[in-house]
C-alpha cells in the first residue's frame, strides 16, 4: 500500500474477526516498530506482543476505553525501558513514533488497529503491569490492539487549514 | 513509496541541497500530519511552518541538536494547543504520531527530514516560542527540518529478537 494512502485511509478498528493473526505478520509489525527514529537512537523501547484471548479480554477490566480489546485477535504493548535511555524526557515521543508505525504497518497489511492509552494514567499503567507481568521500571505507554478487521470505517478529511501558520 | 518499505528506509536527513520545497508539498505532508489518531479525536495540534533561511538558522542557536536546521529548506513545528484538549495528558502522543507521519510522508514524496525535540526541554520550548512568536500557552512538541536530501544514509536492521516476550 502507498505510504500517504495508509497514511490517509488508517483509521480505528475496534471490531475484528476471530481469526489470529500469524506470527509472521506480528513481527513484520514489530520490525516497523523498531524502525522509528529516537532521541540520540536509544530505542529504550520493549514489546510485550499477547495473543491469548483470556489476557486480552480482561484489559477492558481495568480500562474504560479499551472496548477494541473486547474483540482483537492480538495485542502489542509499547513499554519503556529506563535502563536504555540516553537523553532523558523524550521516550514518550520515541515510542509514541514506533506505535504509530505499528498503525501503518498493521493498516499496509490489511490488518485493523487501535491505539489505546495507558501513559501517564497510573490506573492504566499499574493494570498492564499486573496482567502482564512487566518488570520493575518498565513503563507502559500504549496498547495497540490487532486483528483482521471486521469493519470498514472510511477515510475521511481532517485537515484543517486553520491549524497551519506560514512563515516566509 | 510503499509503506513498510517508507518505514524501513526512513532515516534522519541532516544535510540538505539549497533548493526550496513547493508549498504543496508541504500541504501534503501537513495533511498527512493531521491524519494521526489522537486521544478522543481531540486533534490538539497546531502547526508552524517555517521556510524562512534567517529564521531557520537561528535554531541552532538556541539548540545544539538542531544541526540539520542550519540547511534545510523548511521546518515544520508542531506544537500543542491546551484550549483543544479533551482528555488530559495524552498530546504528546498524539503529536508525535503526527511528527512520525510527517517524516514518513516527506521521505514518500522524495524530502529527507530530522525530527528535532523541544518538549520537554525549557529551553528548547521557549527558545521557539520566542523565535516564532508562539500564542501563549502553546506547547512546541517537536521541529522537522526539511528538505530535498543532500545525503543518503541505507537503511538498516534496527529489529531486536530481544526486545520482544510472546504471550499467549
Amino acid at each position: 500500500m502507498d505510504t500517504l494512502e495508509a497514511i490517509r485511509t488508517r483509521r480505528s478498528i475496534r471490531k475484528f474477526e476471530g481469526r489470529a493473526v500469524p506470527r509472521e505478520l506480528l513481527e513484520r509489525i514489530l520490525r516497523a516498530a523498531m524502525s522509528a527514529p529516537s532521541a540520540m537512537d536509544e530505542q529504550s523501547w520493549r514489546f510485550v506482543v499477547v495473543a491469548d484471548a483470556g489476557l486480552l479480554r480482561r484489559v477492558a477490566e481495568f480500562h474504560p476505553g479499551a472496548e477494541a480489546a473486547k474483540q482483537c485477535a492480538a495485542g502489542i504493548l509499547v513499554c519503556h525501558d529506563p535502563s536504555l535511555e540516553k537523553l532523558a524526557g523524550y521516550w514518550v515521543q520515541d515510542l509514541s513514533a514506533a506505535t504509530q508505525n505499528i498503525l501503518l504497518a498493521a493498516h499496509a497489511l490489511g490488518l485493523g488497529a487501535c491505539w489505546i492509552g495507558a501513559h501517564p494514567v497510573a490506573t492504566f499503567e499499574g493494570g498492564f503491569k499486573d496482567l502482564l507481568g512487566l518488570p520493575e521500571g518498565h513503563v507502559p505507554v500504549a496498547f495497540v490492539a490487532l486483528g483482521y478487521p471486521a469493519e470498514v470505517i472510511p477515510a475521511r478529511d481532517t485537515y484543517l487549514a486553520d491549524r497551519v501558520k506560514w512563515l516566509g
